[in-house]
């Protein structure tokens, strides 16, 4: 990457798409910077600080040395790949494909398969962080899969992320993401139960918080989400419906790896109640609405 | 507590509570510290740095101003106080007696009631923390009922502790003490059913632990407990069995104010299984056993 | 019991206990039933068709051979024997004291030690069945304790009972009582959610019911509690609270065992979900409502 | 289907298929019974009895009216239909294929549209019951799809079902099947862990089995499932992996209609540590053996 600038591109332009488009953008680092999403009227601000508006997946990949896409679900990041006018029919030798959606791992493979089928190079990256870090391009970036593109991309994994790592091969990103996700949705029902039994035990919440903030259990997670549930301040930072998704696929790689996880699946089923009650849009803090009665 | 130096005593002499009489005996605050343990010969040490050693808990009691208690349960709790030559044989007015155990809340009013009612004063102290730091003097004291009594003890407490809070009447302490225990037990494991994902699914655990301390993840938990998992270092910092009568302890709590603990109830199992399988004297982080077929 | 009719009395009456004295009262197998109850105008029924009020638990055993007593939970059970005119104050030598209610061993054992002190002979035979069996004589009694007792108790049995088995020491009732009931708690929350799931999955509950009617699942609880869902009639035949503290003691029961229970666990909770909603004094069947958002 | 004798077919011979294929056999109702498996000389008793080995899938079709499926996941029912020499390359208008596999939804709509493309009938009809009904010809079919082909197969039917029943579109009996099933896994965790329980309490599993059989919960899966688990006897009648997979997808349908089903959940990771354990082909009884350290 050294010498000329290259052009990059970014398909998928939600919270945190956007986050990491704006980045690369700012960073001056590259010829240009060619962004899509599926709603176009999306894109305009990025346009308007300099962006150039693709009309199709394939009209990025067709302009870009690398293309990055940050997509909702697997179906999604399927389509972008598969679809009309989808990446595949405008990646070819050379070109790179780094795909930071979190998807489950057969849909990474079958999005490896077929872009290496057609000479191009692809990289998984889903990423660890929310709103918050991806504005500020302190992202955890988990990439597995080809390691020259790995290498090529790491000048824009600076800008995303503050720490970027290569898992090994294609899948590994995947599964690092949805092992981590678990984790942090049964600790995130850890915290919503204290919170709500503490309240029943006539506990002051904010005591709660100052004793796990200076023990064992400090951590960030405990520190924005705990006040979040005290206030109800439910803006997503990363939405519920996200949040289950990925412990439905973790529980879906356990079962397929014969992997019994108990407190992970009683914690998805606090989360489906979540979403159930409406709180799907809103921000992982809202599991908290599922302890009441 | 300002002039003249008190005496102190110190009942239950386990693995904390004869950290924390050590800490008592170095400071030098008090002119004579007395311990007590059932099994007199855990007492040597102590005596042989310069503690007393109380032929009764109501022997102890009867020469100090303050005297703490340790115990492992609640029935030890109640035997050290009810029992023959016990704390209510002795205690007087005036005197205080603070127990750090950690007891349902039914088991601390017991006791308030029977000290209060010989015109004592009475504080429950539970403490988060474990081996390593009751040894370096950095527990965290959740002191609940007479206040004048948290007042005077808290020169102790700066030996004993690197944070002391004072959360309400008699019961908060135990309460806060169970919550805090049970987003413990459930964020362990959160941590012990990543592990043993991640390694079924063909990542390095390291990595893993990586992952999680760069993240919102990150907590002391996580960094002392995820390499004892690795390790399979299940050296007693905390006992098992403990741990898992603070869930039920918790539980039971939740019962009776009508709060469902689903994903803790869960994980209390997993803390079962892992004692029905031998793992009760070993630390907490053998949970991770509990993962294995 | 050949030859000379006893007397007999029966302490508590509730839904439960009322119909099991009235078939005490009906057989005319006794020379006179005394009855008590804490309020006492819910004896007037029973009193208006023949039974004797008695002024406290210990009248009534004082003039009785064999007292029934059927209460609604431990603490009711221990007060009625340990309380001011208790059962305690006239138990003797030769007499018998049968407690029918639902208890955890540990209550049953103080019970039974209370009671042999005195010469007293005890039985604890608590019953699996609800409002109707119990007024149909059609109860199932698992007994447990003094033999002798057991033999003279075995016609007043087969009023109240279609069942009755001798299973061993005191605590063998109270342990099959728990273990059967935690099953049913279990059973019902499968039908529960099976139910929920098919009204959201586009089939109508009935075909789901009829399916079950005709396979494996078919059973007298599905029978009766499938269509109690279908139109919400909670009438309580055994109200939600009584069956959630049987899983809460059956839990407690495999804590102490070290019996790991995670369905039942899960099971017990959907039930505090219904209970905290307000469905405690309703039928069991109200548990489906848990399952609602 | 009066006058004159049709050809049926039938793919799959499992231990299901090949009782069921037999039934229609020995009926005497068809002019030949077609059949084929993966593996040819699993067919040979069948052959031997009279049926006619099929080289494909395409070539029983080819050759009947009427060809039925059972197979033993959604892979297999795909494959079956859309592999090489499936059904699919033979199916034609008037033809009508019934697929009596447990599968998903998805599956079970992908084989619809495909043959009705084709112009043939489709009918989903799986089936509830295990080896000893499909041998006597005593299953339930829940079917649905076309109901031109259910009347058309209500003859066959009668050779193996005791009941059949029509539950409306396509789907509907895959998602009939699912949500018994599902129930029968959670009933089954409910008898597990009462024998379980009461092996430790000190009770006579047998005296639980009675007191079960002579009250609310009896039913023929306890009377069946109980005596195994005492014994130990887990020859497969249905083997414990499938019953995970339904458990599996009967989560998966309650996650994408938002039906949260935490008992289930809990019961789903029993049948995964049985599995894990080394019990999947063996009998669903052998998920008592989850409840061992």
């Amino acid at each position: 990457m050294s010498g000329e600038k290259i052009s990059v591109g970014f398909l998928g332009l939600g919270i945190m798409g956007e986050a990491c488009a704006r980045n690369l953008l700012k960073s001056g680092l590259f010829s240009a910077v060619h962004v899509w999403n599926r709603s176009p009227d999306k894109a305009s601000a990025l346009v308007s600080e300099g962006a150039l508006l693709g009309s199709s997946p394939a009209d990025v990949v067709s302009k870009c040395s690398i293309t990055f896409a940050m997509l909702g679900d697997p179906d999604a990041a399927l389509q972008v790949v598969f679809g009309e006018n989808g990446v595949l029919q405008a990646i070819s030798a050379g070109k790179g494909y780094i795909d930071m959606s979190t998807v489950d791992e057969q849909t990474s493979q079958r999005i490896h398969a077929a872009i290496t089928s057609k000479g191009g190079r692809f990289l998984e990256a889903p990423v660890s962080g929310s709103k918050k870090p991806a504005i500020d391009g302190q992202l955890i970036i988990l990439a597995a899969g080809d390691e020259s593109l790995y290498k090529e991309a790491e000048p824009a994994f600076t800008k995303m992320g503050k720490k970027w790592m290569h898992l090994g091969e294609t899948g590994a990103g995947a599964r690092m993401k949805l092992v981590v996700n678990m984790a942090m949705g049964t600790m995130l029902n850890a915290l919503s139960e204290a919170m709500a039994l503490s309240d029943k035990a006539g506990l002051k919440q904010q005591d709660v918080l100052d004793v796990m903030g200076i023990g064992a259990l400090a951590s960030p997670l405990v520190a924005m989400k705990g006040p979040a549930m005290m206030s109800k301040n439910y803006a997503p930072a990363f939405p519920l419906k996200h949040q289950q998704k990925d412990m439905r696929l973790a529980l879906a790689l356990g079962d397929q790896l014969g992997q019994s996880l108990p407190v992970a699946a009683a914690a998805n089923e606090q989360f489906k109640v979540a979403r159930a009650r409406g709180h799907g849009d809103e921000d992982i803090a809202a599991v908290y609405e599922a302890t009441k009665p």
